[in-house]
């Protein structure tokens, strides 16, 4: 079974504007991330726009990344759906396609409580066979994770490890030993926040999950490898330069400015599914300025 | 047209386990609503589970409550969905089909700008020729939506109404006096949350967007009718007397509480789609204590 540790990098799912993926594209991009020895690819995360997709075309994105992966490098899926039902069905397809894990976030309407994402997490690990993945993204599903729900959750038969935000670097460390008193051992802990990403493994997070790295995988891999030697020195120094790529993600979010960038890139020519709107030419021109500068692609 | 003012009544919508919409059930509430003489139905709103429900069955349910309802009272309906498109194709069904008016949220998962709002409502609208009410709910949304926003949105060629929800009592006054000085002249101001509604139709507010009312509408009726007719000491003791039933909505949630409630009083069987669970049966005691004691259903 795969081993949620390392660097997982977050691709976009190019799609045109009625939510038909590109999977020659979609191909392009994780052929990039299997070739810079990303540990894993994070398919279909909020990054790849899950919600946004069918069922259908959510299949002919992970069939198409599986067989360009095949080999070379473990693919997580994002299953999250509104309802329990299309989760275990979107889990279900994933286990059959041979996904190595999902990765499942308490997607809500009507807001959820505690005991509701832990019977809908029940449903879709159990009901799928599937290893999951639990996928805190409080800033998408506006539901707050509590070291105690995790604890529960980290119980559940085949539920192996947790994506959660990483805290500010004053509070990583507390954070990450409140989380890790909460699971039992052997429960994978990762960190989603690029910016927050270094401190948050230097403070023992076991795994980045990574918007920047779907695009931009080797100055991450630097970052996780210098953390993973203990050489915080080295890990904070390839962090601060990427400075000015935090800055526009926090300023536009990541999305908005990895769909910009793969552009500018002329990776593929996507745009995000509307309602979200492409970046405004004078953010892209700073995209492009920071892309050029820091040397990335 | 269709004018969006007085008591607009929303009913949940019953629907099967894996999502098919009891249609039978459906009409018998809807045809309570319109023997009770409230102002509109307001069908497939967050009460109504619309999120949850596949196009078909938002489809089926609309066409049943408009036959229903025929005549009778005018139906409004929820048209939200997380991309522009699908909301363009729900918008289009409706006026397809015949309702007065679509009920747009500015559904998201990536958080979205005022700007995306702004474009996807201007989408909608447009393109469907259906007049719209925009449904500002921030706690299913966690969309803010300032006066600023509402006044572009208010002028935008086919957005009639919107729903907001009311402010505490210390506070609502100034909150209908704000959104009155950003909209022009005609568009029509109302409210959701019970539990204020009667405050802010004394207020100025011009529609009571109600859960309550698609369970109960007479007694929701009586609190609009005492404040059109300025009797604030009658509004307030009739609100006052519901008191009970605002505590379990505040508690529990009114989209909870009502499903309980339409069991209890024998309405329909329908749950809520899962993950949201049926309250537990200490709970659903107290809501049949409640029914029971203020006399309602």
């Amino acid at each position: 079974m795969t081993d949620l540790t390392g660097l997982s990098a977050f691709p976009i799912t190019p799609a045109s504007a009625s939510g038909v993926v590109d999977v020659a594209a979609l191909r392009g991009l994780v052929g990039r991330l299997a070739a810079a020895k990303v540990d894993s690819v994070g398919l279909l995360g909020s990054t790849g726009s899950y919600p946004y997709l069918t069922r259908d075309e959510r299949r002919r994105a992970l069939d198409a990344a599986l067989d360009e992966a095949a080999g070379r490098v473990p693919v997580l899926v994002g299953v999250g759906a509104l309802r329990t039902d299309a989760a275990l069905d979107l889990a279900r397809d994933a286990q059959a396609a041979g996904a190595a894990a999902g990765l499942l976030a308490p997607v809500s309407y009507t807001p959820l409580s505690d005991d509701e994402v832990f019977e809908h997490v029940r449903a879709v690990a159990d009901g799928s066979g599937l290893p999951i993945c639990f996928y805190d993204n409080p800033g998408t599903t506006h539901f707050a994770v509590s070291p105690a729900l995790l604890g529960r959750l980290s119980r559940l038969p085949g539920v192996v490890a947790a994506k959660s935000p990483a805290a500010p670097a004053a509070e990583v460390a507390g954070r990450i030993a409140a989380l890790r008193a909460a699971v039992p051992d052997g429960f994978r802990l990762g960190s989603s926040v690029d910016w927050h990403a270094a401190e948050a493994l230097l403070a023992g997070s076991e795994a980045w999950y990574s918007v920047a790295a779907g695009l931009f995988p080797r100055p991450c891999l630097a970052i996780l490898r210098a953390a993973r030697r203990g050489d915080g020195a080295e890990a904070r120094r390839l962090d601060a330069a990427l400075a000015p790529l935090w800055a526009l993600f926090r300023a536009h979010s990541s999305l908005r400015v990895v769909y910009a960038a793969a552009d500018i890139l002329g990776l593929c020519r996507a745009e995000p599914p509307r309602p979200i709107l492409p970046l405004p030419a004078a953010v892209r021109a700073d995209v492009a300025a920071v892309v050029e500068r820091l040397g990335l692609g």
